[in-house]
């Protein structure tokens, strides 16, 4: 039996969470599948940035550093970003990019990892892992004498030799949305005696993150994607209690110092997480995330992250049947797991031509996903975000059907589709 | 003959810069003496963060990486901060913060020095220099098994040793305005052998620098203090474009990749400064910084920078004649070089006692300076920055006037001018 129209309308009139959705403003007509690369804007946030700039900047100037609270900002949003990844209030500060977060705990699971066992000097990744985790591992190596190798995504486990230092994974791939099974992927790495960094780039606000029951070591994230927390909004650093305080990051800023308005010269690291920062915060910006943190905690009364997830799976799940029973014959193939347990909040598909041409066309159509070149290892890949808070049954039935009409109408192979320009 | 309310009011009326005033939103009642600290809000600033906001990024969306330019915005901001520190279009990003940035250009610098001779291991700088800079040299030097050897300000050219690799000095003293001669001090280090690595944070938008006229190697600064970017505004870096595509930085995140858009495995940096680029940044704040640095620029058909640095340095003078004229008896000394090449845009006060207690009393009289306090080496220093684009002549006046009633009255003694809290 076929799914309907109708059918998605009921699910919509079903869903629990379909009024979060009144907490965002979605552009009219539009279909925004890529909330994995930028989220879609809270309606709180004009107002809430507005008050930064013209209140705490404008008027308070320089005394706003204590009375709008600026110096605290980054302990009080990494308090909300604990709340969605599994972690403790006091265990997460939210700072610098997530490539800056990276080299920090890269550097201090190294020194870790070496201060146990000089041999230990390899990073391992996956070869498919977002490309600046990569570049930021190949820096630091480069500095420091170590070695990143690259492997399969199914030889990670083999690949944790008594070399390896430490794991550094993203959780949820960003091209193909396949998910690692974080508790399981840990302890293979601690039996083999690696320390792990996650990347939650992917995860944080997307899928249930349980830092703690994983026994993680060192996790980093995104504040722009599923956290809806603006363009180039800062990034979260975790450390996990036990290796917080034993060891330095060489960002070592003003910021991270026990006493910063002491102003002495010499650097004395302060405890806990606070020892992750460096220097000053971009202000607005934080204002901003406060915003979208807020719109994805907005359903903590509603089940929170487990309804969230739920609603998600049903999303991909719908997207993926429609895409199968509507669109076939046209060469597209799935690149996503179907299995839940490894699937991310994302649906990728490939198709044996034209993939970019027929993004764009989608996104002419005002359905906007995004389109990731292949290599002579992997396809070109078309990448569909579905953030639950925001995206209901009916969009993915319509988005879908904007599909089939590019597909079937051959309005892809127009040049001006065939035009490529920078798109993140 | 002493200098009366009338005189400043006609150096106002004779002032050829006395309009800039009008493109800021100076808070009625305050007399704002930390520019250097955190620049005033352009009165362009809301505007131009909202449209960011509602339009590029609520309308926009993931689109608005082409359509806004998000994605060069580092480097069209950098072409505005080039034209106010002697450097050329295409020559500077603007990108992360002060502290980041320095972390770059110490590791490009010493890896440059030490490519030449591995035995140069040494970051020489100024015990005074701004502890941030301190801090950061040191976990670099922790990284590298390299040594931070500080000096006192009088000892700099002469601990230029054979082992040093990088001089790193602010030019304008954070705690004492005094500004050191960037083309001398270059020259000297370089006749020994050394790079120099130039913090700007309390030079650019406030003296006229010229990085190439001094023959500089590399140079670092702030956004939110006299640029007037934002609370936590992003920073600058620059290299000369002699060392430029010779070394990488270890930061070295997608944004600085030679095809960022191909996501491939394997680190390429670019050419040019844009190798000096890590993670994604913060458009927002970005958005706030390009009205601070417009605001600055509007000097231009004015006189720019020579023109701000005259009234600069009246202003200034000025404060150091009235205090002394008007404030004698208090026990107040000078901690700023009266001598006009050897002072920045700020005047430092020392004081017998109570300088806390004074700046809170002037805080609360609407006469906002800051303290820094002092150690067994160094006095407590009452902090006055002057920004010429919206500090007038009467404005030092009336904050004389203030300094001089809060003396004479005594009124810092109140318990509550002395509980100290955190500032910036």
């Amino acid at each position: 039996m076929t799914t309907t129209l109708q059918d998605c309308r009921a699910l919509d009139e079903q869903d629990p969470l379909r009024r979060l959705r009144d907490l965002f403003t979605v552009p009219p007509g539009l279909i925004y599948l890529d909330g994995n690369s930028l989220g879609v804007m809270p309606k709180a946030a004009p107002e809430r940035v507005a008050r930064a700039v013209t209140e705490e900047w404008g008027v308070g100037l320089i005394r706003s550093w204590n009375s709008a609270g600026w110096f605290e900002m980054p302990q009080r949003l990494g308090d909300r970003v604990a709340r969605l990844i599994g972690a403790q209030a006091g265990e997460v500060v939210v700072t610098d990019t997530t490539s800056i977060n990276l080299y920090k705990v890269l550097t201090a699971a190294l020194n870790m990892a070496q201060s146990h066992s000089s041999a230990r000097s390899v990073i391992v990744s996956e070869r498919s892992n977002f490309p600046t985790d990569l570049y930021i591992a190949q820096g630091l190596c480069k500095e420091r004498g170590c070695e990143l190798r690259l492997v399969e995504d199914e030889e990670v486990e083999a690949a944790i030799t008594s070399d390896v230092a430490v794991l550094m994974l993203t959780q949820v791939n960003y091209r193909t949305g396949a998910m690692h099974d974080m508790r399981a992927v840990t302890q293979a790495a601690h039996a083999a005696g690696a320390l792990v960094v996650w990347d939650l780039c992917h995860s944080a606000g997307a899928v249930p993150v349980d830092l703690h029951a994983a026994n993680a070591d060192f996790a980093i994230g995104c504040g722009y994607k599923y956290l809806n927390g603006g363009p180039g909004a800062p990034a979260f650093v975790w450390v996990h209690p036990r290796h917080r305080d034993r060891f330095e990051q060489p960002l070592s800023g003003w910021w991270s110092h026990a006493a910063p308005f002491e102003f002495t010269p010499e650097y004395r690291p302060a405890a806990g997480i606070a020892r992750y920062l460096c220097g000053t915060q971009p202000v607005l910006s934080l204002a901003a995330l406060e915003c979208g943190l807020d719109s994805v905690l907005a359903a903590e009364p509603l089940g929170g992250m487990p309804a969230l997830r739920r609603k998600s799976l049903a999303l991909t799940d719908l997207f993926i049947r429609l895409v199968e029973e509507r669109c076939a014959g046209h060469g597209l193939g799935l690149a996503t797991p179907r299995e839940h347990a490894r699937r991310g909040s994302q649906v990728c598909l490939t198709c044996t031509e034209g993939a970019y041409a027929i993004v764009q066309a989608l996104i002419a159509r005002g359905v906007i996903g995004d389109f990731r070149a292949g290599d002579e290892r992997q396809p070109d890949i078309l990448r569909f975000g579905f953030t639950p808070l925001y995206i209901g049954f009916e969009d993915v039935w319509n988005a879908v059907e904007q599909l089939r009409h590019v597909l079937e109408s051959g309005e892809w192979l127009r040049p001006e589709f065939n035009q490529k320009q920078a798109v993140t």
